[in-house]
Protein backbone atom coordinates (compact mmCIF):
# COMPACT_ATOMS: atom_id res chain seq x y z
CA UNK A 1 0.00 0.00 0.00
CA UNK A 2 1.24 3.62 -1.16
CA UNK A 3 0.86 6.22 1.12
CA UNK A 4 1.66 10.08 0.30
CA UNK A 5 3.39 12.38 2.67
CA UNK A 6 1.25 15.52 3.70
CA UNK A 7 1.81 18.19 5.65
CA UNK A 8 -0.28 17.00 8.38
CA UNK A 9 1.76 13.94 8.63
CA UNK A 10 4.93 16.16 9.27
CA UNK A 11 5.91 18.55 12.64
CA UNK A 12 7.99 20.87 13.35
CA UNK A 13 11.08 18.85 13.32
CA UNK A 14 10.22 18.73 9.13
CA UNK A 15 9.88 14.87 9.00
CA UNK A 16 6.84 12.61 9.96
CA UNK A 17 5.84 12.66 12.98
CA UNK A 18 6.42 9.57 15.08
CA UNK A 19 2.98 8.09 15.78
CA UNK A 20 1.82 8.42 12.51
CA UNK A 21 3.83 5.70 11.12
CA UNK A 22 1.64 4.01 13.14
CA UNK A 23 -1.55 5.59 11.72
CA UNK A 24 -0.22 4.42 8.20
CA UNK A 25 0.10 0.57 9.29
CA UNK A 26 -3.36 0.89 10.48
CA UNK A 27 -4.01 2.05 6.96
CA UNK A 28 -2.55 -0.93 5.32
CA UNK A 29 -4.25 -3.10 7.63
CA UNK A 30 -7.64 -1.84 7.12
CA UNK A 31 -7.39 -1.36 3.96
CA UNK A 32 -6.99 -5.63 3.37
CA UNK A 33 -10.64 -5.48 4.46
CA UNK A 34 -11.93 -2.85 2.54
CA UNK A 35 -10.10 -3.99 -0.71
CA UNK A 36 -12.69 -7.30 0.40
CA UNK A 37 -15.35 -4.89 0.78
CA UNK A 38 -15.31 -6.05 4.12
CA UNK A 39 -14.80 -3.59 7.26
CA UNK A 40 -12.67 -4.79 10.44
CA UNK A 41 -15.64 -5.06 12.50
CA UNK A 42 -16.66 -8.56 13.75
CA UNK A 43 -20.68 -8.14 14.55
CA UNK A 44 -19.52 -4.92 16.51
CA UNK A 45 -16.19 -6.11 17.63
CA UNK A 46 -13.12 -4.06 16.59
CA UNK A 47 -9.29 -5.43 16.06
CA UNK A 48 -7.39 -3.17 19.06
CA UNK A 49 -3.78 -3.21 18.92
CA UNK A 50 -2.17 -4.79 22.62
CA UNK A 51 1.22 -4.45 22.06
CA UNK A 52 3.67 -3.29 19.97
CA UNK A 53 7.01 -2.71 19.38
CA UNK A 54 8.82 -0.32 16.77
CA UNK A 55 12.23 0.77 14.86
CA UNK A 56 12.06 4.11 13.67
CA UNK A 57 15.36 3.64 11.04
CA UNK A 58 14.95 6.85 9.26
CA UNK A 59 12.32 9.56 8.50
CA UNK A 60 10.07 10.18 5.69
CA UNK A 61 9.71 13.51 4.73
CA UNK A 62 6.32 16.44 3.38
CA UNK A 63 5.73 14.89 -0.38
CA UNK A 64 7.68 11.72 0.29
CA UNK A 65 5.55 8.36 -1.29
CA UNK A 66 5.87 5.68 1.30
CA UNK A 67 5.52 1.67 0.80
CA UNK A 68 3.73 -0.14 3.88
CA UNK A 69 3.95 -4.01 3.83
CA UNK A 70 2.34 -6.08 5.94
CA UNK A 71 3.01 -9.75 7.28
CA UNK A 72 1.21 -12.41 9.47
CA UNK A 73 3.51 -13.69 12.14
CA UNK A 74 1.50 -15.49 14.42
CA UNK A 75 -2.41 -16.33 15.10
CA UNK A 76 -3.39 -17.53 18.32
CA UNK A 77 -6.95 -18.83 19.93
CA UNK A 78 -7.39 -14.97 20.71
CA UNK A 79 -5.17 -12.93 18.93
CA UNK A 80 -2.60 -12.27 15.87
CA UNK A 81 0.18 -11.15 15.44
CA UNK A 82 1.80 -8.50 12.34
CA UNK A 83 4.77 -7.60 10.90
CA UNK A 84 4.94 -4.08 9.51
CA UNK A 85 7.50 -2.47 7.18
CA UNK A 86 7.69 1.18 6.11
CA UNK A 87 9.79 1.53 2.46
CA UNK A 88 10.83 4.71 0.41
CA UNK A 89 11.71 3.04 -2.58
CA UNK A 90 14.32 0.57 -0.84
CA UNK A 91 15.44 2.17 2.03
CA UNK A 92 13.66 0.61 4.84
CA UNK A 93 12.52 3.31 7.67
CA UNK A 94 10.57 1.63 9.84
CA UNK A 95 9.41 -1.46 11.25
CA UNK A 96 6.96 -3.12 13.95
CA UNK A 97 5.36 -5.94 15.18
CA UNK A 98 2.24 -5.44 16.23
CA UNK A 99 -0.33 -7.76 18.44
CA UNK A 100 -4.05 -7.59 17.97
CA UNK A 101 -6.95 -8.72 19.51
CA UNK A 102 -10.76 -8.77 19.19
CA UNK A 103 -12.32 -6.53 21.43
CA UNK A 104 -15.81 -6.24 21.95
CA UNK A 105 -17.39 -3.56 24.48
CA UNK A 106 -13.62 -4.22 26.50
CA UNK A 107 -13.77 -7.81 26.67
CA UNK A 108 -11.04 -10.09 24.20
CA UNK A 109 -12.83 -12.02 22.24
CA UNK A 110 -12.27 -15.57 20.82
CA UNK A 111 -11.07 -15.85 17.10
CA UNK A 112 -13.43 -18.38 15.78
CA UNK A 113 -11.87 -21.03 12.72
CA UNK A 114 -14.08 -18.73 10.13
CA UNK A 115 -12.01 -15.32 11.31
CA UNK A 116 -9.16 -16.88 11.40
CA UNK A 117 -9.93 -18.76 7.96
CA UNK A 118 -11.07 -15.01 6.77
CA UNK A 119 -7.32 -13.56 8.46
CA UNK A 120 -5.35 -16.27 7.16
CA UNK A 121 -6.85 -15.60 3.52
CA UNK A 122 -7.13 -11.42 3.92
CA UNK A 123 -3.09 -11.22 5.23
CA UNK A 124 -1.13 -13.77 3.14
CA UNK B 1 -8.97 27.70 28.50
CA UNK B 2 -5.35 27.54 27.91
CA UNK B 3 -3.75 25.32 25.58
CA UNK B 4 0.41 24.41 24.83
CA UNK B 5 0.96 23.68 21.38
CA UNK B 6 3.01 20.50 21.60
CA UNK B 7 4.51 18.82 18.21
CA UNK B 8 1.72 17.15 17.20
CA UNK B 9 -0.14 19.97 16.04
CA UNK B 10 2.63 21.81 14.42
CA UNK B 11 3.73 20.72 10.64
CA UNK B 12 6.76 21.27 8.82
CA UNK B 13 5.97 24.97 7.78
CA UNK B 14 7.37 25.29 11.71
CA UNK B 15 3.44 26.39 13.06
CA UNK B 16 0.49 24.98 13.96
CA UNK B 17 -1.19 22.72 11.14
CA UNK B 18 -4.49 25.12 10.15
CA UNK B 19 -6.95 22.67 11.26
CA UNK B 20 -5.88 21.91 14.64
CA UNK B 21 -7.33 25.92 15.24
CA UNK B 22 -10.66 23.58 15.35
CA UNK B 23 -9.51 21.05 17.38
CA UNK B 24 -8.82 23.72 19.99
CA UNK B 25 -11.98 25.53 19.92
CA UNK B 26 -13.68 22.19 19.69
CA UNK B 27 -11.65 21.53 22.81
CA UNK B 28 -12.83 24.35 24.70
CA UNK B 29 -16.88 23.87 23.81
CA UNK B 30 -15.86 20.11 25.22
CA UNK B 31 -14.17 21.50 28.40
CA UNK B 32 -17.41 23.47 29.53
CA UNK B 33 -19.20 20.77 29.30
CA UNK B 34 -16.47 18.55 31.97
CA UNK B 35 -16.28 21.84 34.13
CA UNK B 36 -19.84 20.67 34.96
CA UNK B 37 -18.88 17.15 35.27
CA UNK B 38 -21.17 16.33 32.10
CA UNK B 39 -20.36 15.44 28.77
CA UNK B 40 -21.15 17.28 25.41
CA UNK B 41 -23.67 14.38 24.82
CA UNK B 42 -27.53 14.16 24.89
CA UNK B 43 -29.14 10.91 25.06
CA UNK B 44 -26.78 9.52 22.60
CA UNK B 45 -26.97 12.52 20.27
CA UNK B 46 -23.73 14.42 19.91
CA UNK B 47 -23.91 17.92 18.55
CA UNK B 48 -22.14 18.81 14.90
CA UNK B 49 -20.74 21.46 13.57
CA UNK B 50 -22.85 22.34 10.84
CA UNK B 51 -21.07 26.26 8.83
CA UNK B 52 -17.91 27.30 10.44
CA UNK B 53 -15.82 30.68 9.38
CA UNK B 54 -12.31 31.37 10.50
CA UNK B 55 -9.93 33.81 9.90
CA UNK B 56 -6.17 32.57 10.59
CA UNK B 57 -4.60 35.67 11.49
CA UNK B 58 -1.26 34.82 12.99
CA UNK B 59 0.61 31.32 13.71
CA UNK B 60 1.47 29.15 17.00
CA UNK B 61 3.95 27.99 17.11
CA UNK B 62 5.84 24.36 18.66
CA UNK B 63 6.02 25.52 22.67
CA UNK B 64 3.52 28.41 22.81
CA UNK B 65 0.47 28.60 25.60
CA UNK B 66 -2.45 29.76 23.43
CA UNK B 67 -5.89 31.14 25.49
CA UNK B 68 -8.97 30.25 23.74
CA UNK B 69 -12.15 32.21 24.29
CA UNK B 70 -15.48 30.96 23.56
CA UNK B 71 -19.03 33.41 23.45
CA UNK B 72 -22.13 32.13 22.57
CA UNK B 73 -23.65 34.52 19.62
CA UNK B 74 -27.39 32.59 18.57
CA UNK B 75 -29.35 30.23 20.14
CA UNK B 76 -32.35 29.45 17.89
CA UNK B 77 -34.66 26.29 18.10
CA UNK B 78 -32.35 23.48 16.53
CA UNK B 79 -28.78 25.17 16.13
CA UNK B 80 -26.93 27.51 18.09
CA UNK B 81 -23.51 29.66 17.51
CA UNK B 82 -20.29 30.01 18.90
CA UNK B 83 -17.23 32.91 18.46
CA UNK B 84 -13.91 31.61 19.04
CA UNK B 85 -11.01 33.59 19.46
CA UNK B 86 -7.21 31.98 19.91
CA UNK B 87 -4.71 34.53 21.83
CA UNK B 88 -1.10 34.30 22.70
CA UNK B 89 -0.61 36.51 25.25
CA UNK B 90 -2.59 39.62 23.45
CA UNK B 91 -1.79 38.76 20.13
CA UNK B 92 -4.81 37.57 18.31
CA UNK B 93 -4.02 34.41 16.14
CA UNK B 94 -7.58 32.89 15.02
CA UNK B 95 -11.30 33.71 15.33
CA UNK B 96 -13.85 31.43 14.35
CA UNK B 97 -17.54 31.54 14.45
CA UNK B 98 -19.00 27.95 14.48
CA UNK B 99 -22.61 26.90 13.96
CA UNK B 100 -23.53 23.78 15.72
CA UNK B 101 -26.62 21.48 16.03
CA UNK B 102 -27.13 18.43 18.08
CA UNK B 103 -27.45 15.05 15.47
CA UNK B 104 -28.94 11.99 16.45
CA UNK B 105 -28.11 8.96 13.88
CA UNK B 106 -27.85 11.97 10.97
CA UNK B 107 -30.85 13.51 12.11
CA UNK B 108 -30.80 17.09 13.77
CA UNK B 109 -32.74 17.14 16.79
CA UNK B 110 -34.71 19.79 18.55
CA UNK B 111 -33.11 21.52 21.41
CA UNK B 112 -35.49 21.25 24.30
CA UNK B 113 -35.79 24.18 27.09
CA UNK B 114 -33.74 21.93 29.08
CA UNK B 115 -31.17 22.26 26.61
CA UNK B 116 -31.13 25.82 26.09
CA UNK B 117 -31.40 26.67 29.58
CA UNK B 118 -27.94 24.28 29.96
CA UNK B 119 -26.25 25.62 27.37
CA UNK B 120 -26.96 29.09 28.44
CA UNK B 121 -25.57 28.44 31.67
CA UNK B 122 -22.65 26.72 30.28
CA UNK B 123 -21.52 28.87 27.99
CA UNK B 124 -22.26 32.48 29.54
CA UNK C 1 -8.68 13.07 -6.13
CA UNK C 2 -10.14 9.97 -3.88
CA UNK C 3 -9.71 9.77 -0.33
CA UNK C 4 -10.47 6.46 1.76
CA UNK C 5 -11.61 7.15 5.64
CA UNK C 6 -9.50 5.67 8.22
CA UNK C 7 -9.69 5.33 12.04
CA UNK C 8 -7.57 8.08 12.43
CA UNK C 9 -10.18 10.36 10.67
CA UNK C 10 -12.86 9.13 12.63
CA UNK C 11 -13.89 10.16 16.43
CA UNK C 12 -15.91 8.79 18.96
CA UNK C 13 -19.57 10.10 17.00
CA UNK C 14 -18.32 7.92 14.73
CA UNK C 15 -18.20 9.80 12.10
CA UNK C 16 -15.51 11.81 10.27
CA UNK C 17 -13.85 14.81 12.60
CA UNK C 18 -14.86 18.07 11.71
CA UNK C 19 -11.46 19.21 11.43
CA UNK C 20 -10.10 16.57 9.46
CA UNK C 21 -12.51 17.71 5.85
CA UNK C 22 -9.79 20.42 6.38
CA UNK C 23 -6.67 17.94 5.58
CA UNK C 24 -8.34 16.23 2.86
CA UNK C 25 -8.55 19.51 1.01
CA UNK C 26 -5.07 20.47 1.77
CA UNK C 27 -4.23 16.97 0.44
CA UNK C 28 -5.88 17.99 -2.91
CA UNK C 29 -4.50 20.92 -2.46
CA UNK C 30 -0.87 19.69 -2.19
CA UNK C 31 -1.51 16.44 -4.93
CA UNK C 32 -1.61 19.13 -7.61
CA UNK C 33 1.52 20.29 -7.23
CA UNK C 34 3.17 16.43 -6.26
CA UNK C 35 1.62 15.61 -10.02
CA UNK C 36 3.44 18.55 -10.98
CA UNK C 37 6.68 16.79 -9.63
CA UNK C 38 7.02 19.67 -7.46
CA UNK C 39 6.70 20.56 -3.61
CA UNK C 40 3.82 23.78 -3.17
CA UNK C 41 6.97 25.64 -1.23
CA UNK C 42 8.64 28.60 -3.19
CA UNK C 43 11.40 29.62 -2.52
CA UNK C 44 11.45 28.31 1.31
CA UNK C 45 7.78 30.06 1.98
CA UNK C 46 4.93 27.90 1.92
CA UNK C 47 1.19 28.42 1.30
CA UNK C 48 -0.77 29.83 4.27
CA UNK C 49 -4.59 29.59 4.74
CA UNK C 50 -5.56 33.02 5.35
CA UNK C 51 -9.89 32.76 5.40
CA UNK C 52 -12.27 30.15 5.04
CA UNK C 53 -15.76 29.13 5.48
CA UNK C 54 -17.32 25.58 5.36
CA UNK C 55 -20.43 24.29 4.86
CA UNK C 56 -20.57 20.46 6.66
CA UNK C 57 -23.34 19.16 5.09
CA UNK C 58 -23.50 15.31 5.70
CA UNK C 59 -21.19 12.83 7.30
CA UNK C 60 -18.15 10.56 6.54
CA UNK C 61 -17.78 7.33 7.87
CA UNK C 62 -15.66 4.61 8.98
CA UNK C 63 -14.29 2.89 5.42
CA UNK C 64 -15.95 5.14 2.82
CA UNK C 65 -14.31 6.67 0.15
CA UNK C 66 -15.07 9.84 -0.55
CA UNK C 67 -13.29 12.49 -3.89
CA UNK C 68 -12.11 15.75 -3.20
CA UNK C 69 -12.66 18.76 -5.95
CA UNK C 70 -10.66 21.38 -5.99
CA UNK C 71 -11.48 25.20 -8.52
CA UNK C 72 -9.59 28.44 -8.56
CA UNK C 73 -12.37 30.81 -7.47
CA UNK C 74 -10.39 33.89 -7.88
CA UNK C 75 -6.75 35.08 -7.89
CA UNK C 76 -5.27 38.16 -6.88
CA UNK C 77 -1.71 39.74 -6.45
CA UNK C 78 -0.60 38.44 -3.18
CA UNK C 79 -2.92 35.72 -2.84
CA UNK C 80 -5.72 33.37 -3.93
CA UNK C 81 -8.96 31.47 -3.72
CA UNK C 82 -9.59 27.75 -3.81
CA UNK C 83 -13.47 26.15 -3.86
CA UNK C 84 -13.46 22.77 -2.28
CA UNK C 85 -16.28 20.16 -2.18
CA UNK C 86 -15.62 16.64 -0.65
CA UNK C 87 -18.23 14.01 -2.50
CA UNK C 88 -19.30 10.15 -1.39
CA UNK C 89 -20.45 9.12 -4.65
CA UNK C 90 -22.51 11.17 -5.93
CA UNK C 91 -23.80 13.10 -2.68
CA UNK C 92 -21.96 16.50 -1.42
CA UNK C 93 -20.99 15.99 1.85
CA UNK C 94 -18.50 19.00 2.79
CA UNK C 95 -17.94 22.74 1.19
CA UNK C 96 -15.23 25.09 1.37
CA UNK C 97 -13.75 28.06 0.38
CA UNK C 98 -9.89 29.21 1.26
CA UNK C 99 -7.85 31.64 0.37
CA UNK C 100 -4.49 30.81 0.80
CA UNK C 101 -1.23 33.77 0.87
CA UNK C 102 2.07 32.57 0.37
CA UNK C 103 4.16 33.54 3.58
CA UNK C 104 8.10 33.35 4.23
CA UNK C 105 9.48 33.97 7.85
CA UNK C 106 5.96 35.42 8.97
CA UNK C 107 5.71 37.95 5.70
CA UNK C 108 2.91 37.45 3.31
CA UNK C 109 5.04 37.52 -0.28
CA UNK C 110 3.93 38.75 -3.94
CA UNK C 111 2.71 35.92 -5.83
CA UNK C 112 5.32 36.70 -8.81
CA UNK C 113 3.77 36.40 -12.77
CA UNK C 114 5.55 32.99 -12.75
CA UNK C 115 3.93 31.91 -9.90
CA UNK C 116 0.64 32.70 -10.66
CA UNK C 117 1.11 31.50 -14.37
CA UNK C 118 1.95 28.16 -12.33
CA UNK C 119 -1.18 28.19 -10.03
CA UNK C 120 -3.21 29.04 -13.43
CA UNK C 121 -1.73 25.72 -14.94
CA UNK C 122 -1.92 23.54 -11.94
CA UNK C 123 -5.53 24.39 -10.84
CA UNK C 124 -7.29 24.60 -13.87
CA UNK D 1 1.02 15.43 33.52
CA UNK D 2 -2.54 15.63 33.60
CA UNK D 3 -4.23 15.23 29.65
CA UNK D 4 -7.96 15.22 29.06
CA UNK D 5 -9.70 13.16 26.21
CA UNK D 6 -11.20 15.32 23.41
CA UNK D 7 -13.01 13.96 20.46
CA UNK D 8 -10.02 14.50 18.80
CA UNK D 9 -8.25 11.34 20.65
CA UNK D 10 -10.90 9.09 19.73
CA UNK D 11 -12.13 7.11 17.15
CA UNK D 12 -14.71 5.32 15.83
CA UNK D 13 -14.15 2.45 18.11
CA UNK D 14 -15.41 4.72 20.83
CA UNK D 15 -11.85 5.05 22.45
CA UNK D 16 -8.86 6.56 22.44
CA UNK D 17 -6.98 5.69 18.92
CA UNK D 18 -4.00 3.85 19.59
CA UNK D 19 -0.89 6.07 18.32
CA UNK D 20 -3.09 8.93 20.15
CA UNK D 21 -1.11 7.69 23.54
CA UNK D 22 2.44 7.78 21.98
CA UNK D 23 1.54 11.94 21.41
CA UNK D 24 0.21 11.72 24.93
CA UNK D 25 3.58 10.58 26.05
CA UNK D 26 5.30 13.13 23.95
CA UNK D 27 3.59 16.11 25.52
CA UNK D 28 4.52 14.67 29.16
CA UNK D 29 8.20 14.83 27.32
CA UNK D 30 8.06 18.07 26.08
CA UNK D 31 6.70 19.61 29.12
CA UNK D 32 9.55 18.68 30.92
CA UNK D 33 10.98 21.42 28.89
CA UNK D 34 8.71 23.65 29.07
CA UNK D 35 8.52 24.02 32.46
CA UNK D 36 11.86 24.62 32.97
CA UNK D 37 11.25 27.67 30.10
CA UNK D 38 13.17 25.69 27.53
CA UNK D 39 12.59 23.73 24.02
CA UNK D 40 13.55 20.25 23.80
CA UNK D 41 15.75 21.41 20.88
CA UNK D 42 19.39 21.51 20.88
CA UNK D 43 21.13 23.77 18.51
CA UNK D 44 18.59 22.61 16.01
CA UNK D 45 18.76 19.44 16.91
CA UNK D 46 15.54 18.07 17.58
CA UNK D 47 15.14 14.81 20.19
CA UNK D 48 14.22 11.84 17.75
CA UNK D 49 12.22 8.41 18.98
CA UNK D 50 14.37 5.26 17.42
CA UNK D 51 12.68 2.15 18.91
CA UNK D 52 9.84 1.84 20.98
CA UNK D 53 7.56 -0.77 22.79
CA UNK D 54 4.67 -0.22 23.83
CA UNK D 55 1.48 -2.16 26.16
CA UNK D 56 -1.86 -1.11 25.60
CA UNK D 57 -3.52 -2.54 28.57
CA UNK D 58 -6.88 -0.53 29.23
CA UNK D 59 -8.67 2.19 27.36
CA UNK D 60 -9.45 5.69 28.07
CA UNK D 61 -12.45 7.21 26.30
CA UNK D 62 -13.79 10.61 25.59
CA UNK D 63 -14.11 12.79 28.17
CA UNK D 64 -11.67 11.12 30.64
CA UNK D 65 -8.52 12.75 32.54
CA UNK D 66 -5.52 10.93 32.24
CA UNK D 67 -1.85 11.15 34.04
CA UNK D 68 1.51 10.75 32.11
CA UNK D 69 4.22 9.19 34.24
CA UNK D 70 8.02 9.75 32.92
CA UNK D 71 10.86 8.20 34.34
CA UNK D 72 14.90 8.03 32.84
CA UNK D 73 15.67 4.55 32.67
CA UNK D 74 18.77 5.00 30.91
CA UNK D 75 21.65 7.57 29.67
CA UNK D 76 24.29 6.43 26.69
CA UNK D 77 26.84 8.35 25.06
CA UNK D 78 24.45 9.33 22.47
CA UNK D 79 20.78 8.14 23.61
CA UNK D 80 18.45 7.83 26.47
CA UNK D 81 15.28 5.45 27.75
CA UNK D 82 12.17 6.69 29.44
CA UNK D 83 9.86 4.77 30.90
CA UNK D 84 5.90 5.99 30.70
CA UNK D 85 3.49 4.89 32.36
CA UNK D 86 -0.52 6.54 31.58
CA UNK D 87 -2.79 6.03 34.64
CA UNK D 88 -6.94 6.80 34.67
CA UNK D 89 -7.21 7.19 38.22
CA UNK D 90 -5.38 4.07 39.36
CA UNK D 91 -5.73 2.27 36.41
CA UNK D 92 -2.73 1.80 34.70
CA UNK D 93 -4.16 2.19 30.77
CA UNK D 94 -0.49 1.96 28.59
CA UNK D 95 3.37 1.44 29.24
CA UNK D 96 6.00 1.93 27.14
CA UNK D 97 9.65 2.49 26.94
CA UNK D 98 11.20 4.60 24.36
CA UNK D 99 14.73 5.09 23.20
CA UNK D 100 15.23 9.11 22.06
CA UNK D 101 18.65 9.78 20.46
CA UNK D 102 19.39 13.81 19.43
CA UNK D 103 19.44 13.84 15.58
CA UNK D 104 20.70 16.72 13.58
CA UNK D 105 19.68 16.79 9.92
CA UNK D 106 19.44 13.19 9.71
CA UNK D 107 22.76 12.77 12.21
CA UNK D 108 22.58 11.38 15.52
CA UNK D 109 24.88 13.65 17.62
CA UNK D 110 26.51 13.14 20.87
CA UNK D 111 25.05 13.93 24.20
CA UNK D 112 27.16 16.48 25.86
CA UNK D 113 27.98 16.33 29.87
CA UNK D 114 25.95 19.14 29.76
CA UNK D 115 22.96 17.98 27.94
CA UNK D 116 23.37 14.77 29.73
CA UNK D 117 23.45 17.04 33.12
CA UNK D 118 20.28 19.10 32.05
CA UNK D 119 18.34 15.46 31.45
CA UNK D 120 19.31 14.35 34.43
CA UNK D 121 17.79 16.87 36.26
CA UNK D 122 14.89 17.48 34.18
CA UNK D 123 13.71 13.98 34.67
CA UNK D 124 14.43 12.45 37.65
Amino acid sequence: MQIRVYYEDTDAGGIVYHANYLNFCERARSEFFFRKEMLPIVDGAHFVVRKMSCDFISSAKFGDVVEVTTQVTQMKGSSFELFHEIYRDEELLFSSTVLLVLVDNGKVKRLTKDIQNLLNSLFH
